[in-house]
């Protein structure tokens, strides 16, 4: 039984699995589906139709957590476990793996491809087209473009690929691929593709070596690649692997 | 006849239109007036009342679409058919022309004159006092300034002329004016004018040459100016003036 | 006796004081006090529990004014005349003085310590273990930061130092002190200390001087120390007091 508080408006149309709540003034249009105990908070609008769509649902996978204020379209599906801060937006045409956290403020523009355990902290802004890998972070303010001479009709994505880090007010520009388990620092505009494994900063973006260069404030260690130390939020057979990809090196916990 | 959701809050003294729409949990305050078709979204309140107006009064020309969330104060007035994405906040005393487009999350300071077909992409903040002209654009994180010496009461808007372009996460920096068709690249802090039809980029943002310059990666004719090849939502007697002006010239359109 | 829109939600056990006013569809949980003259308007939620709080309460003081779409959670504090602006995020464990302003789209980490008077533009987010002393002021689209490598473990807060000022845009590294009196410049990249009543500009951000080479462009004297001549919205015996120290020096009023 789903548990609807008596100011939410669902249509009829919405599916509703086993043990979802809707909170108080949310609305949950026809077409959307919400898997087995997702929870829905207040002042939520989930299903907004779009002509843009390009199939008429939005589909949520179970144990989501959907917090308030937050804003779905119609025309995306996103995996189990998906859980968002306050006053999201996500547009049509976006395909995401399990496990996705989206951060409070965040805006994804659509018609981009998700992967898996990816992390956006709060006020992401994700443009059309955008391609981001499994295991992915992107800290607050980043923007990841779609258009090299604003405005055109020309958009391309750019590609995050596994592992890689942009930190905090970086942009990434158009059609750039950032390397798996590459690290942007903080304020870096993105202008060229970043090699895997390497660091990137500065306006412009330049290339300042291996992470490796980077070392853990507490331990000493390597802080890079981060999924040698940082393991909280996933689960034990991932960690399970990337412990036995470092073991016997130090510092490989903490 | 206006259609209003059982849920809305309508006061006496707001004026809507015929055929103006009113959604789920909207709030729309005595002295707002709707022009004729505009379209009111969930978690909207319109004409918040402050002291700082300068009149009572909301004014929204026909045609207009406000997405969920937005907060209007009163005291300001727009044009036909203006469109906002979700979350906007404007506050008293902007003036704006017609088909003005405020994307999700921009926050418009208030006391700021807006020309027609102006284009706010999201999450642009503009500062008091700002001055913005026709067919000008605003890339995602762009912030329009106004205290030189914050904090002070000495303020000075920037002022940005016809087909100016500020892309993703600028600032322009107080009393600074961005030249007409000039277009200033991404994460570039303004300083000093931008001649018209010129590049500024960089922290702080240097002259770097003629809009020309920059190539447009589909057809390799000039990206700039835009007008020359990006014509989606304009009228059609505007893009008939400007196909004149660049007639038998390459890559004019797309 | 509060007055409470017929659409809110006020929980038993929110303890509401005299003239407190609750606004149209806001959701007021058990725990929450709000201090006497309290203004709650629409859309908000104050209350949100949280397994993270180290206590159930959330305690606003008297005379705050917190505007629509706002969303704080249990286990903060904050002292009498609290405003914010619209759509705020604050997470529990704050504790913050007397007279905080905290612009539209704040987001407020938690676990901070914030002075008295501190003001935040729009759009600022305020890391984990931020310390914010008296008088401090953050411009649009400031960030604090906390994590030196993100992802990991180990997080150090930054700290703002009385009078300290940091313009638009400007990123505070893990660790950091900005030092009394300190203005940062629009669009900076703070990595390292800045030395009281300095400039620290650029990215990476660089020391360019002692303050008050910076002239006010309408006096011709130094802008700042700001106490010096900007006392609007502080109190009559405090800015007595910044009077006396620049007594008999000229430029000391706006």
């Amino acid at each position: 039984m789903a548990a609807i508080h008596p100011s939410a408006i669902v249509e009829s149309g919405a599916e509703l699995g086993k043990d979802v709540s809707i909170g108080p003034f949310s609305i949950v249009h026809a077409g959307v589906r919400l898997g087995e105990g997702t929870r829905v908070e207040s002042f939520c609008e989930l299903g907004v139709a779009t002509p843009l769509a390009t199939f008429p649902t939005l589909e949520i996978g179970a144990g989501g957590l959907i917090r308030s204020h937050s804003v779905f379209y119609t025309g995306s599906r996103f995996g189990a476990r998906l859980r968002t801060g306050h006053r999201v937006t996500v547009r049509e045409g976006t395909r995401a793996g399990t496990d996705l956290q989206i951060g409070t403020l965040c805006d994804i523009q659509g018609h981009c491809e998700i992967g898996d355990y990816v992390k956006m902290h709060s006020n992401v802004h994700i443009g059309h087209k955008s391609r981001i890998h499994n295991y992915v972070w992107l800290f607050p303010y980043v923007v990841l473009t779609n258009d090299p001479h604003p405005p055109s009709e020309f958009l391309v994505g750019c590609t995050l690929h596994e592992f890689a880090v942009v930190a905090t007010m970086s942009i990434v520009l158009p059609g750039v691929q950032v390397g798996r388990g590459a690290f942007v620092g903080a304020m870096t505009l993105v202008r060229e593709d970043v090699p895997a494994d390497t660091i990137c900063v500065g306006v412009p973006g330049k290339n300042v070596g291996p992470t490796t260069k980077i070392r853990h404030k507490g331990t000493g260690f390597p802080a890079y690649p981060w999924r040698r130390h940082f393991h909280r939020g996933y689960p034990a057979e991932v960690v399970a692997l990337w412990k036995a990809e470092f073991e016997g090196q130090e510092g490989s916990s903490e």
